[in-house]
């Protein structure tokens, strides 16, 4: 089931709006098939282990990272697949809550004669289809803020000087966290600021696009912006409020390939984070890393849906009036501070990437 | 050696203004002897170590932690002692920068006809020496400052809740790391805020009373504050601005025991920090504990007298509106902020410890 979760890590990224699965089928204690679901989320995991094992899997053990799916979608359903290949035994991870699915797949593959067994790694399948569940629970995606602060949590100096804090090897890995997620997200102040790309620039990895998001409410970003200039190369979506733009302007960026996403604006006329992040998952995504400002971060993060941080610190001290990584909460009392648990600390180069869930 | 240091690593905070040396006697590879400087700085680890192992001495080998003394002081000079013992063999971690040793130890043990090597684990030893170094070096001592921050590095909320952003673990450590300094030293703000106590409130150890020190250029603390009305159980002295205050006033503070140290005022009537830090040496403080508040901090950080830091970091976020752990730098260029080096993580608790020392 390791191996199995090992090989559904592989497509985070770039199998949305599907869930990542891993298919390793066991005979005789030789591993004879394995697969995931592929790019694009098809075909799915269990297909391919099929295929590669071929009539091995006659009487074989199945490891499968998620419960089967049972329904006709674009792909016939893997429990018929797994029947027909004769497989004796399942070993599933965790149930897939899609309503569609939900049991059903266990159900059908008992009916079928298979022995199944679930649970085995069930708490890490299900911190690797968290993006998935959420998305099917709560209408959004799994959200991963990601950070690159010094010691006391600044992003720039007090005069903005902000390259660079971190060091190349956490810039580098800053990317590869980036091809695990469906999308990276930036607010428009750090996108007119900064003027970035938003791609994956590591060696062999250049294949790689997660959708890149601009939210901006009034369409301030510029059309001989990076991300609106390179829109025909990689996916660039940019969000924006209902009435915040004039029709001219709109059909300019979607003439450059732009796609826009409209989102009704709030009481106070203000962009709503909660209906932003409903109009990603409507739109299939299922883990999105937010790479700043200080005041998207704030509004996510006091809004508790920022589900992880990736914090990459560096060895220095900027002070008090150094740019702080988050916007004010308007917090007073202690006990509504959102709460962080830290799962890992690495070392990145010169700097330590500490790797946070959240606890409260 | 490492038992050597292992000993002496406990006179730190109570040996001040001596240096604390360990000492390990060995013959036939048996341990006959061992010692460390006393509270109070006398007697001296050798000469525990020598009264311990006896006749066992002669023909030993003699482990120190620091160079022996080659000097007549408030004791009889170490080097005669080992010699008048029979010592063959001395291994000594490192030389003792004192004017009035430098090497003379070392070289009267030769003349005495002892084996001397100097070098074993000297990095450790020199660490561990450090504040009596920097004593000797740069009249002033180490300088720990100690934080306890959430993990966007802030001390309280935007209304001033701080109780307790750490937890009862790191409290606990908090104070154990008081009891290895000669003094745990706070700004008047802090001191007016919190009316802290600064005693160590540990079982077993509330026998160790690191000299409280307060940064109080014009005499603002109350009589009726716990550090005031505790002075006759443990020492406390105020730093003062020369003129900054009135006779009277002054003789208040001393009649209930307060110590009242004077610096003169900086070109812009400022208190200025290493002023400060000079007068503690001067006093003969080796390692110093900076609890707050965020003034002091920066002006510390800020002029490269911060040589190690202890963090204490709770798991929530405090947002941009959140108080600092330091106040303004002034930095506007990255290459200037004050770089620190991560030397070890530990958990405390809910809370993460994290240590760093100076690195540039």
């Amino acid at each position: 089931m390791a191996a199995a979760l090992s090989l559904a890590e592989r497509g985070l990224g770039r199998v949305w709006p599907n869930p990542s699965v891993g298919c390793v089928i066991v005979r005789d204690g030789q591993v004879v098939g394995r697969g995931a679901t592929a790019p694009g989320g098809r075909p799915h995991g269990e297909t391919e282990a099929l295929r590669m094992a071929g009539d091995l899997a006659r009487g074989a053990t199945a490891y499968v990272s998620l419960e089967p799916c049972n329904h006709h979608g674009k792909t016939p359903p893997c429990t018929e697949a797994l029947l027909a290949a004769g497989i004796a035994r399942a070993v599933i991870a965790c149930e897939d809550p899609d309503p569609r699915v939900m049991g059903g797949g266990i159900r059908r593959l008992r009916e079928g004669g298979v022995q199944v067994d679930v649970g085995l790694l069930k708490a890490e399948a299900e911190a690797l289809n968290e993006g998935f569940f959420l998305r099917l629970r709560e209408k959004r995606p799994l959200v991963t803020l990601k950070l690159a602060t010094s010691l006391d949590g600044r992003i720039a100096t007090r005069s903005g000087e902000s390259k660079w804090i971190t060091g190349e090897t956490a810039r580098a890995w800053g990317h590869a966290i980036r091809t695990r997620h469906d999308a990276v997200m930036v607010g428009s102040g750090t996108a007119l600021a900064d003027d970035p790309e938003l791609t994956v620039r590591l060696p062999g990895l250049e294949g790689r696009k997660p959708v890149r998001v601009v939210v901006d409410s009034r369409l301030r970003l510029p059309l001989t912006s990076r991300l609106v200039r390179t829109a025909d190369r990689a996916p660039t979506w940019v969000v924006t409020q209902k009435g915040g733009t004039d029709a001219t302007r709109a059909r300019a960026f979607t003439e450059c390939g732009v796609e826009l996403l409209e989102v009704p604006a709030g009481p106070q006329g203000e962009m709503p984070i909660a209906a932003v992040l409903e109009a990603l998952a409507a739109r299939g995504l299922t883990r999105v890393m937010v790479e700043g400002g200080a005041r998207l971060a704030a509004s996510l993060v006091r809004a508790g849906l920022v589900d992880r941080v990736e914090w990459f610190r560096a060895g220095l001290l900027l002070g008090g009036d150094g740019l702080p990584a988050t916007m004010p909460f308007g917090l007073t009392a202690l006990a509504d501070a959102p709460r962080f648990e830290r799962v890992s600390v690495r070392q990145a180069g010169e700097d330590v990437l500490e790797s946070y869930r959240r606890s409260g």
